[in-house]
């Protein structure tokens, strides 16, 4: 694939020109804040490049676009894409970054870190042993790059790390990997819960009352889609102690509405979709590797499949 | 050594008695509270195991004495000890628990868990991007069985691990070994540190205004002993922000005293003495693997240095 003219469309713009620049990429670049970008920019390049990828535009105009974040359901779920047309997406250090985004909410609950700060405010010391990490049991949603990464470093710590995913297919470090149909009667067993999936239709909604019931007294943290989770489903298991509390980063509508009931939710941890953020580095990192294997036909390991949807 | 009479003392001593039972460990046990064992006992004993070693009593008149907890000071810091008695301690699982007690806290201020709290109260969307632990500097003050497993901990996630020790000498996986005298120039690059020094005359208030005039914006973890700290040069450090934030788990004075500006510093967090507890099973077992060299005559890794001190 012959690729000459480049569009990088972002509010950071300017810095992704100075990052990319520094890399002495020999392309033609035109780089545009968002609100700038117009078809008339889709017919001249040759490869798209964005964080956020509005599903507006005509994409069947280029060779190849690439998403500068992790996720492309904003093109994928629920729309065509035109299967000519090369897509991919940074993957880089996000196994990294939600690993450990997901290791310090499981190890905020374990050293009990809520429950010492109420008790420095009454000035009581009383003391509470921590648990430890080789005494649970994590079951990871998607056994992907992240999932694994995830679990490697929940692994490496002595968590038993079990995984769920669409083929149930084994993989390292994972004790056993069980695909969604057959995992339900595992759940009882575990103490938290990471979904790290992306949203396609298989996994739109997929934690409802079928998966809540199951579980009890569970952590669970969602770092994956927001559309994922029957919002209604989660609040009723924590109200029952199904969940026991729940990490969420990511949601149905972001930024959260300020009327949404989580917010205010007293065992409802919120953080702004910051859990796998891909800084301006890691993103023209991700790019220059990306055009590289393109030039020298070497595997893809950053192409979405267009019909898994990831 | 011959060992076959045997006092257990402990608030805790039912458990005990249950827990080395089931050990069938084939000795005369006496186990009583702590407040009923009497110099009677001690004429009676080969062996003395207690939490709380009180040092009022005359030890030299057991053979072994047998440290339930990890900390010796009571019995060795400004004090004489009989060298004739042997004197062990319980290490065990104390390296793990100290190592995920501090990368909890490091963990927490690199999420930003206080500020996405603090923004989910206002519910404010503001995106922070957490920072990895990648690009962290850790400096560990006593590099024996606990630094070095807290190290290792820190070393597999990325983390650049230096050490001091009284020696200097190199050891895995720290990337630097530093004697007391010679890493002052070292810790004006560091992020966090890290003390898990016992208490001895040579680490008495060993962290003083020296120390604190050398950092910058750190964070400081003591699972050491409160007597290493010079609290009026860490109050002032505090203040001036060479030290960020401080999680003590250990003070001069234990329950700290509620009068103690600690308690209020809104910098500080305070845990009472939690992060290396010895629980029952773990000090059972551990008595036993003791009993089981001592009387195999293989080397002991918990045998307390008297001249050391720990």
């Amino acid at each position: 694939m012959n690729i000459e003219n480049i569009v990088v469309v972002s509010p950071k713009y300017k810095e992704l020109k100075q990052l990319i620049q520094s890399k002495n990429v020999e392309k033609n670049f035109r780089f545009l804040p968002e609100e700038e970008a117009t078809e008339e920019e889709l017919d001249w390049a040759d490869a798209f490049l964005a964080f956020n990828l509005k599903s507006d535009h005509d994409y069947s105009r280029v060779k190849w676009v690439h998403s500068l974040g992790a996720g492309v359901d904003s093109l994928l779920f629920k729309k065509e894409w035109d299967e000519n047309v090369l897509l991919t997406r940074t993957i880089c250090s996000f196994g990294q970054r939600i690993g450990e985004y997901s290791l310090s909410y499981i190890l905020k609950d374990l050293q009990f870190h809520e429950q010492f700060d109420q008790q420095q405010k009454e000035k009581n010391w009383q003391p509470i042993t921590p648990k430890l990490l080789s005494d649970q049991k994590v079951m990871i949603y998607g056994t992907g790059e992240i999932g694994q990464v995830t679990a490697k470093i929940l692994a490496s710590l002595g968590v038993e790390v079990y995984g769920v995913s669409l083929s149930g297919k084994q993989k390292e470090p994972f004790k056993d990997v069980m695909n969604v149909n057959e995992h339900l009667s595992y759940l009882s067993n575990v103490d938290y819960i990471i979904n790290t999936l992306p949203l396609t239709e298989k996994t739109e909604y997929l934690f409802n009352e079928n998966i809540f019931k199951q579980v009890a007294n569970v952590g669970f943290i969602n770092v994956g889609r927001g559309r994922s989770i029957d919002e209604a489903a989660l609040l009723k298991a924590l109200n029952e102690s199904q969940v026991r509390f729940a990490v969420l980063d990511v949601f149905t509508e972001e930024p959260l509405p300020k009327e949404n009931r989580l917010w205010e939710h007293p065992n409802v941890s919120v953080t702004p979709h910051i859990s796998a953020v891909t800084t301006p580095d890691e993103a023209v990192e991700c790019f220059v590797e990306t055009l590289k294997n393109i030039e020298e036909n070497q595997p893809l390991p950053n192409k979405v499949d267009i019909k898994k949807g990831f």
